[in-house]
């Protein structure tokens, strides 16, 4: 392997919309400029899903607001719907996420509508977002289990990432949102998306909740991914898993990266000082083993 | 992979002799005995090392003639020397475990003494063992990297485990002490043993102090290995390397492993419920994300 993998931090809002601790404004801020400082090129900045739903980014205008943009890195943002699209277009976002789960169940339990309902939702953002050249991300989660329903089907996972890149998504990231899945499990599952959507606009996004994220990886890397989403310090997580541990450590990511070969551009210790920095201010040990090692 | 993976369980001893906290006699042998009580059928009970050097493990012989002996499980302990093998023969030893360094530094700084003059000192341990009909592991740390020397030669590598298992060893473990090694790197260097060494006779054990453990093991079973080091709990690590991790935690393996279709024999909620337990005797929380993760 001697190629280029993408990562995409989604630390400020993946990891720090399930941490307990409110992040201020600044801090926000902070943490997105030293992460592009460190040479990332995507770095999810926030969410303007409705701050009923996710206090923790509240600020989200804010912050994309506030943030210093750099040349060459991508800021997408969350949206749901066209509310959040219009709030987030108000402050000059150019890229966005959209999210459904692969698992019927999961769907209802969270937006109260199955997989096909959840997809129809996205179709005037989908529009909006093409009229106005605005790229868009699509996000599968429970992509390898379910906290309600267990298994999920494989035809589920092909059939939700093949909507989401049809409907126009540049890329679609698949997830372990509750982290239960294991290398060739993670591995059958991306071989039976890249059936239906060209590997180079596929990402990979696991949870660390048993340990496997690395593995998971390694093995999906194995079969030609080359966008990993992580989170610097394993900011965050789902607060629907069992366990406390929740993203994978993007500093832990660009460590194997490195060592097998493959560039990501990204400066590891300035990443896990940034991580080290960004644990102080959640009042917590870095939750990446990198980070730690660095330090020691 | 459809197979059988032998776990061979060091916490009692690589793990133990590495914490801060003294565990008292009788909790060993209780970890012993919980531990085989699992299904593992290789548990290091404890080392015969002089206390002078391991304190933690300075009740070898009571320990050892404490426990519960099961049939089919081996309990190896480490011997450095033939006054070691004579203290744990004179508790009924029926195995045993000596070790070596891949680093010319690692041994000059450890035991002052280089690669070929420490396989020497082997011989006459070996001999006795031979005699005696106790079975010989070997160990050969730093063979990823060297806390003093950095690089380490895969040739050198390759000679020291060449010359254990022509010593008599039955099985070579190679072990990534500072656990800087990375998948590729992992794989290269398991590659190139087996060269020398017959797969069947070879083991990995893997530090996760850059969190890189579960992908390298994941290398070396794709390139073939059935035999796995880990630690219950995570407990222990290598007192050389930087940051505060170790040993990779047993339950995160064994999920790992379960989750490929390999068979380990082991119950996994057994074993994690054995690694809080002695988690609440080192006075921490379990170093296992499947520990955690399956409390919840």
């Amino acid at each position: 392997m001697n190629e280029f993998v993408r990562i995409v931090e989604v630390g400020p809002r993946d990891g720090l919309q399930n941490e307990k601790t409110f992040v201020p404004t600044a801090d926000k801020i902070a943490l997105i400029d030293r992460l592009s400082g460190t040479g990332l090129r995507a770095i999810e900045a926030t969410s303007f899903v409705s701050p009923k739903w996710v206090p923790q980014l509240a600020d989200a205008a804010e912050v994309y607001a506030g943030i210093a943009r750099r040349p060459g890195v991508a800021y997408p943002v969350l949206v749901p719907n066209e509310q959040g699209y219009e709030r987030a277009r108000a402050v000059g976002v150019e890229e966005i996420a959209v999210f459904t789960a692969a698992s019927e169940a999961f769907n209802r339990k969270n937006i109260n509508a199955g997989i096909d309902e959840s997809l129809a939702r996205f179709a005037p953002v989908m529009a909006r977002a093409k009229q106005d050249g605005v790229r868009v991300r699509g996000y599968v989660s429970t992509v390898l289990g379910c906290p309600y329903q267990g298994a999920v089907p494989l035809d589920d996972v092909v059939r939700v990432a093949r909507a989401l890149f049809g409907m126009g998504c540049y890329e679609v990231s698949l997830g372990d949102t509750i982290g239960v899945g294991t290398p060739a499990k993670a591995r059958a599952m991306l071989k039976a998306v890249a059936q239906a959507v060209p590997m180079r606009a596929l990402a990979v996004h696991f949870h660390d909740t048993y340990g496997q994220a690395l593995a998971n990886i390694l093995a999906c890397l194995e079969e030609g991914v080359r966008v990993v989403d992580a989170s610097v310090s394993g900011a965050g997580g789902c607060p629907y898993a069992r366990g406390a541990s929740g993203n994978v450590a993007t500093e832990d990511v660009v460590y194997m990266l490195h060592g097998l070969g493959l560039e990501t551009g990204v400066d590891l210790p300035a990443l896990a000082e940034t991580g080290r920095w960004l644990a102080g201010i959640l009042g917590r040990e870095t939750g990446s083993k990198v980070g730690r090692a660095l330090a020691a």
